[in-house]
């Protein structure tokens, strides 16, 4: 049994939105010290690792680990109803989630079948020695990305001593970009060992599509080995793995 | 003959978006008291009844009633030029409607051929006693619906002796909505007796998508008979009835 | 070699996106007194004539007269990355061109395919004798163009001693449009004879699309002669020139 309460209906649709980027059906493990969920998308070139701690609820009742496996896209499409002002409820209803949004007038109550996934709760986060951290604004990141996909569907990610570098090339023509450390979009530039790769763009669109405007985001990196992306939305914490595009 | 001015052309423009939402063809009946249109949709499980007063004119000349048939789609793309600070003319120009929209500056003459539409004009409306009136706001009723159609192309409407229920069921999930009378999104609740009935969705959101924001919307109810809906735009005033989906 | 930068990277796509409304490849002439193209666009029915002059650039260095043959499109997709706060350099690259954003804390470089497109720069300006010239405010003529669209794929514009006459029509009507002079839309009428054409409506708002609001475009017309259109962003001077529709 669990009952869980978000005072802010629409921080709960922002988490949502974070998964639902990259999976469309998903585990989440509701335990005493919060919600989490690892996934792989279909294509399995990414994982997305979600954590919230029950300290964002205001009301987070659990009396054991509970799996709630979930169609993510339909409980977007309920979470998109949110209105200002509303409450939302999360209680255990059998082989359903009972979704509950309170109102100052009026009470919305949503089923949402509960899925059996079992195997998506197995997968492990990868275990990479990284070589380069690069925190970046969010809305930079998004630039980036948006700069790289007006030439090709990949984009490389170099880092340097003091700079890190964005590339990208296809039949319209090449893309070199330089931002150097303690600027407006770099936040933070950790380098151990100079490092690069290639990723496909669409993926880290979406992975970033969700993350809030006016944040930070993190880049682990490590020379032709998956990138990891790390960011914050209020007290939950996501974590992106992206494999490599290896150029054959 | 007859000579009808309007002084805010955007206002005509609300109108006629209120019928052509349902129907893309109709005639208008020009008549001392006012101008009125009655139609159904062409799949037959809806109709729309309007009427605006003569008082709505700040010129309103007619010296004997006339059936002006119209493809209202072309109407409604004429009227989307109506800019700010136009007054609006319709006159009768023989096999002709001419529309002049006069700003301070320009005149822009559209003439519009006259359709010969006989039968449309024949239907009356269903005379049914109902046993639920529900009043709510529209920005509330438009939410509903959206809410509705997350989960299904259908909604069902269920009244009882103080609250006004919404149901909606799918593959994704179930909703159950109740609002409470004298709140925020009903403004009026009268059942004589509890009724429920089921619509289709799509329709129920082409009625409702001229209603103007935050105006009364009344919805009249009986188990399994067509629902009526009124609302007003100005001084014009709509009638909409749709038939109920019966689940086989 | 040459070397051209301008402060506000975002006039420069301004200036490129009225050229590649209508043609997807041409040629710029880098010369002494500043930068031009001429094109056809594929269809052969219009003409864009543009130029600026080099006091529009803040460095302005060009030892001797250069053309450069570029994919517009994809400059222009580059051209949209612009950012607030950017220069713009763009400098010889051999068979490249290199355009760089320089912001306050990062640069970005592109380097784009120079194409080899020598017949583009053949086309020489019409010599017609016109007998009217229209001045309108940029947003008036979108609007005609507009009011027009909801009718026909063709405008006829006619002018008169003292007004300028737009016609339209279709299945759907027809629209007869007065514009008189020294009003809100028209800022000069100057009519040696009066003209008439009709054009396409689809390339009138491709050439209409890129001027800035609030600014003058002016009209040259001739019966039955192609229309010339010209007008400016800031420094840059756009002419364009559309042969008429004959109806058959």
């Amino acid at each position: 049994m669990f009952e869980l309460k978000i005072d802010d209906a629409r921080y709960w649709k922002s988490c949502v939105d974070s998964i639902v980027s990259l999976v469309d059906e998903g585990t989440f493990n509701i335990a005493k010290e919060g919600v989490s969920l690892r996934a792989m998308d279909p294509s399995g070139i990414s994982m997305v690792s979600f954590f919230i701690p029950n300290k964002a609820f205001s009301k987070y009742e659990v009396d054991k680990a509970t799996a709630v496996g979930l169609n993510l896209e339909n409980l977007k499409k309920i979470l998109s109803s949110s209105r200002n002002d509303e409450h939302l409820l999360m209680k255990d209803g059998g082989n359903k989630l009972a979704i509950e949004f309170i109102g100052p007038h009026s009470k919305r109550r949503y089923k949402l079948p509960v899925l059996d996934l079992k195997k998506e709760t197995a997968d492990k986060e990868p275990k990479i020695a990284f070589e380069s951290h690069v925190e970046l604004r969010s809305d930079s990141l998004k630039e980036i990305l948006k700069d790289a996909n007006s030439l090709s569907t990949y984009i490389g990610f170099k880092t340097d001593k003091d700079a890190f570098m964005v590339l990208a090339k296809g039949e319209g023509g090449e893309l070199e970009e330089e931002h150097l450390n303690n600027t407006e979009a770099i936040k933070k530039l950790d380098i151990t060992k100079a490092s690069s790769a290639t990723f496909n763009l669409e993926y880290l669109q979406r992975i970033i599509d969700a993350c809030p405007s006016e944040s930070a985001v993190s880049l682990s990196l490590k020379t032709e080995e998956p990138i990891k992306i790390n960011y914050k939305i209020g007290d939950a914490e996501l974590a992106y793995y992206l494999a490599p595009y290896m150029e054959s």
